[in-house]
């Protein structure tokens, strides 16, 4: 059923967090590539290797982590933070290479689905033209987390709109005042900013806070029964939209 | 690995169309579930039915085909569509709750993501008072679409947002010019008035059509090389963000 393994490199979607939704083409990747490299913070193991877990065993030999130099402690929109990544991209991409040149076939993991929102697209970018490159779609982590929250998000004609929390707190609120049903991703401390807007905008009553959805520690409560303090990065707000019910 | 099956409906995301996108629960659950129903045209296998072809093979005493009164022939804003539709999930709900009455589990087949647009939605509201139903997320067409097209589809602090192409010509150009990202989805006979849309939004030269993406008859190209005819159901426009590259 399955095509050959015949790309040199591929971007691998693991999905939201729980291994069940891992892909029948991601696992058959993971199981064959001679390389498998994902990205982590310095001295953690990254949360896409941990969800590969229950289907790779860790084997030293195979594996490559990628430690970003920096993570939150820069703000993306800082010029700092792309004076540290583009250099550590450019060398990560560097590093695969190297591997596919040595006539490996080498495995990025990636959260989620590797074209929304993914790291995986950075080294994309700089090895699509010299590399034929698979990449493996994925369950996103919105989907994982508006299922487990029981959560229909769209209806008839909804307009999703996803927002990324990182955004400004009058757009923030913009965006959200025309929303049928929304996603606001990257919470992190930007949670009492999303909050305001959502208020603003008139939807925190139907706001659903859902931290580590479909991974160990999942916690999913109306968003009025979160505090504000910080909320992880694998959390997210759902606001499901009111669209046509027949 | 695997949690139990002890949900007695389930409702199955079989992803994009490839069937190698299907997820190891969504596999697990289509080989154990004493039924699984599929939603169709009268008289045509539904394509949810075919992706899981590949997986479970056709059993007429297993299968269950909810075949829908109407589809695009009524416009489903017209109020004879929701006169039309909603007797049909009100009988196809009963139709499954009687074979779960009877002590079997059920498997409701579905393309992409469940909660995404999905006709298991009208199924959903109308018995999760009733059973146990597990939701199992899948890939959503949209993703298995930028993935083939080779466009990541969001970047940075992009918005993204998600437009059905039923939505009025202004209004679809209103949400076309606030969007960073966006993706066009129910095309069919919109096709025009889209293609109308994002050239007024200034977002012609950015589009990319996508028509059966992952399926047998993919076919992807700028926007402006696909001529006006009408688009199948499983068609879908991209425009994938500017957001920050590193």
């Amino acid at each position: 059923m399955s095509a050959p393994l015949d790309a040199r490199l591929y971007g691998v979607g693991l999905g939201p967090g729980d291994p069940d939704y891992i892909t029948l083409r991601a696992l058959k990747v993971l199981q064959r590539a001679d390389r498998l490299a994902h990205f982590c913070k310095r001295g953690r193991r990254g949360n896409a290797r941990t969800i590969a877990d229950a289907v790779v065993a860790p084997d030293p030999a195979r594996e490559i982590a990628l430690a970003y130099p920096v993570t939150t402690e820069i703000p993306a929109d800082h010029p700092d933070y792309a004076a540290a990544l583009g250099p550590f991209y450019a060398e990560s991409a560097a590093r695969i290479a190297a591997e596919v040149e040595a006539g490996r076939t080498v495995a990025v993991l990636c959260e989620g689905d590797p074209f929304f929102y993914g790291s995986f697209m950075h080294l994309w970018r700089r090895l699509a033209a010299r590399f034929a490159i698979e990449v493996v779609p994925g369950v996103t982590g919105m989907s994982g987390c508006w299922t487990r929250a029981g959560a229909p998000i769209t209806w008839g004609d909804d307009i999703l709109t996803v927002l990324p929390a990182t955004l400004g707190r009058n757009e923030l609120e913009a965006r959200l005042r025309g929303a049928d049903a929304a996603v606001v991703m990257k919470l992190g401390r930007n949670l009492p900013k999303v909050r305001a807007a959502l208020a603003a905008a008139g939807l925190l009553e139907r706001a659903t806070y859902v931290e580590r959805g479909t991974m160990a520690g999942e916690r999913i409560c109306p968003l009025r029964d979160k505090a504000d303090d910080a909320a992880p990065y694998f959390s997210m707000i759902l606001v499901p939209g009111l669209g046509r019910r027949v």
